[in-house]
């Protein structure tokens, strides 16, 4: 076996360890772009398995893809007042074009509500030309001076829905439709349980009326934005004269909404499973999902070991499991192991002479529940059979660990400033209060705490005694808030 | 039935056809931006089918999919030479961001060679890291003059293969190996057979040593560059420091190549098989291969009918065949008849009253080959039985008459300018002659023409008795070329 550099333990430093294992499991690199990141294979087949599972719920709810331009004229950024407040600072900004300079600049879109809402009131006439269920897969760029792979590039992927509506309730259920297809996406394929909610003013998206979040919880206890789903209201279709003809005639507004969640999921993933061996990958999300490793000797026993590698490789793909053989010859098996380990593919199939001989396989788990081995030997048939049922007890182990892990960190019933602040120093993940709904406090809490108010928490997530007092303390709560230290 | 404007006759003007069919079909529309298109959800529907293909085909054969910066730094782009004076007129360039006037420019990648393989550089040490062969699915932007949809914008969706090997004989083998890809593509997928060969060197890549590219016959017969497959040598390994250590020790520089197809495919499509009442969407691209169609008279019959057509297109999803039920209300069955038949949907299902009573579904054909009718009538199991072999044989018909289209508009054999010049102005496609390889005569033939050498074709496409002289009258013929007009 080779030699290893290990990773830096998360429990020394989290954020050394995160940059370390996205760099080591080959998800990431950085480029000589200034905060531009390369995502590498690993990382993009993570990031195809998630696209391919949201992408089909959307086609299940009636949505449809589409693309639209990359680069935006000034003018349309600079239309909703709140929009450009929010965007402006971030713009990367193309000025030149085919050899001269451009009469009008366009920004590289950060997000793409004003182009897209000027085409659908090029679109639109009557109520039968809506409802307008449009997502687009794409990338966009927000100069961000401090960046961290995947949680905060300059340069991300995404998706964006955005559609428009005839009536303000029918873009709201949109708005709650979507926000519960995030959470369940995050729920079933990432094993990120997120709690979910309304966010509040000061957090919410530059031109909203509403925004909705899916908020994770890290390892290190700090939340994650991972989703936001925004009513927009009128706002964007009056400044795009998005106008319809309703059914009784008149001459309306468009109600809009807009949604997204980008590549930044591959980070709350790591962020959620690693350990420190390395990443771990959901089965579900994982592009190899069993590695067969052949322990060959380089005696007469090789090329029958090799080629039983192959076969099981074969039986597993036929069984819709994930399979590949690890068949590098200038590798040691140790070596590949912490390689796979390192990028978290779930299982490792080991096979030598002596695996031939008995007519077994090593199967070797990447996540070791507490009091199992990571390796046993089974019979070949058998633990080919198997797989399927391992990996979806895996994927369940890992959610309902996760799961078990947010409550474990999320404190409730907490009443005061002083509270706030002592349960944040000493480590909680989520601090849930009452609240006044004075911006003032958030920002009492914020200078005290460095926490945000992550959301307003849903139904499902509320306390079941609602509080009856603002953290503050002055007057009485009229919402609870989670709040929490934030990416 | 409603009043339907007709589309512009192809005979009467291809190019004013093609550009209302385009967005009276709803493929892809004009956008407030200079020369950027937006791709509405039917081409994008159709895009997406394509990619899915390509990439099955990519993966078959060892590639990964990853993601690279859309800002590529100015002085990378200038570093190969060819390669900066190819691009330098049509880059768009990003000269703000985050409120700032950059130090160093970027351009907004017109092709990611020179950032993919600076990473190369940073991820190979030795023949142990070689091949790397990836791929992007990436939007590009290059700034042209006059944008046609499609066919030229100034930004595009593409997927851009790049690899790296340790001889220059691998590499020439992926380029080659690429290059059947992409004909295999066109011909299985888009029924649009190309003619395959080498480029000449004034109409090869920026960067490349040898470039190959597909190029397919419009009805209008001028040439579509459909795809292309590059032959890099050393150059751009030489200019980003892309070396290995040999198998024998000795530190070299790699072999790469680089391949893409992008959007332009769909026009590709559009010209392909369109007709004077819209676009025909070969089977296997279709994003709805059925539509069925309730024909209701607003009486007692009406809920049977719809529900019948809810059952129908049921019944064929589970047969794998991709349907619609289109039961809008606002529409006449005419209308919604013209718009699938603009769409280019293959087939029709219409159900009425009477086909419930007498157990049968009306199938009606997008394209009726000579001969037969539009409409048949057949009983329900049958009919729904029909589609898959339905759908195969007008894949393969749609295959069969573009390759005849194209033989018949293939002249070979041509021995003169004044021959040649005849041939394209009496409406010839490919002009097949000799040539001594002087790039002069290739200016001669443009001036004289219009037309340009679009291949040196392969040995599947060469004429079985060589040409003996130049087209020129100069001397003796090095090698047979494809002239065309082309796109």
């Amino acid at each position: 076996m080779g030699e290893e550099k290990k990773l830096t333990p998360r429990g020394e430093d989290f954020a050394a360890w995160y940059n370390e294992v996205v760099q080591r499991a080959e998800l990431a690199d950085y480029s000589p772009v200034r905060g531009s990141m390369v995502i590498r294979p690993w990382g993009y087949g993570i990031w195809e398995n998630m696209q391919r599972a949201l992408d089909s719920m959307f086609k299940e709810t009636g949505h449809e893809n589409a693309y639209f331009p990359l680069l935006i004229p000034m003018s349309f950024i600079e239309r909703e007042k709140e929009h450009v407040e929010g965007f402006a600072p971030e713009l990367a900004i193309v000025t030149q074009a085919g050899g001269k300079e451009l009469e009008e600049p366009f920004a590289i879109r950060p997000t793409s509500e004003t182009i897209i809402y000027a085409m659908y009131a090029k679109w639109v006439q009557s109520y039968r030309d809506l409802p307008i269920l449009m997502n687009q897969w794409a990338n966009v760029v927000r100069w961000e001076m401090r960046t961290r792979l995947f949680l905060r590039t300059a340069e991300f992927l995404w998706q964006e829905g955005h559609t428009a509506h005839a009536t303000a309730e029918e873009a709201e259920e949109e708005t709650l439709l979507i926000l519960g297809i995030y959470r369940r996406f995050m729920d079933e394929w990432i094993a990120m349980p997120p709690i979910t909610g309304l966010k509040t003013d000061s957090e919410k998206f530059a031109g909203a009326v509403r925004s909705y979040a899916c908020e994770a919880l890290m390892q290190d206890n700090r939340a994650l934005q991972a989703g936001t789903s925004h009513f927009l209201g009128q706002n964007f279709a009056r400044q795009f004269d998005l106008k319809f003809q309703s059914v009784e005639g008149r001459e309306e507004y468009a109600w809009n909404t807009s949604w997204g969640v980008s590549t930044r999921l591959v980070g709350g993933m790591v962020m959620t499973h690693g350990d420190d061996a390395g990443v771990v990958v959901p089965p579900r999300l994982a592009p190899v999902q069993v590695v067969v490793v052949p322990i060959l000797r380089g005696d007469d026993t090789q090329s029958r070991v090799l080629a039983k590698a192959h076969e099981v490789c074969a039986r597993l793909k036929e069984l819709g499991v994930r399979a590949k053989v690890d068949a590098r010859e200038h590798l040691s098996p140790g070596n590949k192991f912490y390689e796979w380990e390192r990028k978290g593919v779930p299982f490792r199939v080991e096979i030598g002479p002596k695996d031939l001989e008995k007519g077994q396989l090593a199967i070797a788990r990447r996540v070791v529940p507490e009091g199992a081995k990571r390796k046993e030997f089974v019979a070949e048939a058998e633990a080919i059979a198997s797989f399927s049922a391992r990996l979806e007890d895996l994927q369940s182990e890992l959610r309902e660990a996760a799961a078990a892990r947010r409550e474990a960190n999320t404190l409730r019933g907490v009443g005061s400033l002083g509270e706030l602040q002592e349960a944040l120093d000493s480590g909680a993940g989520f601090v849930l209060t009452g609240w006044s709904g004075d911006p003032a406090v958030e920002e009492r809490v914020k200078e005290l705490t460095r926490a945000t108010a992550r959301v307003v928490p849903g139904p499902e997530f509320r306390s079941e005694t609602p509080p009856q007092r603002c953290v503050s303390g002055d007057g009485p709560s009229k919402m609870e808030v989670a709040w929490a230290r934030a990416y």
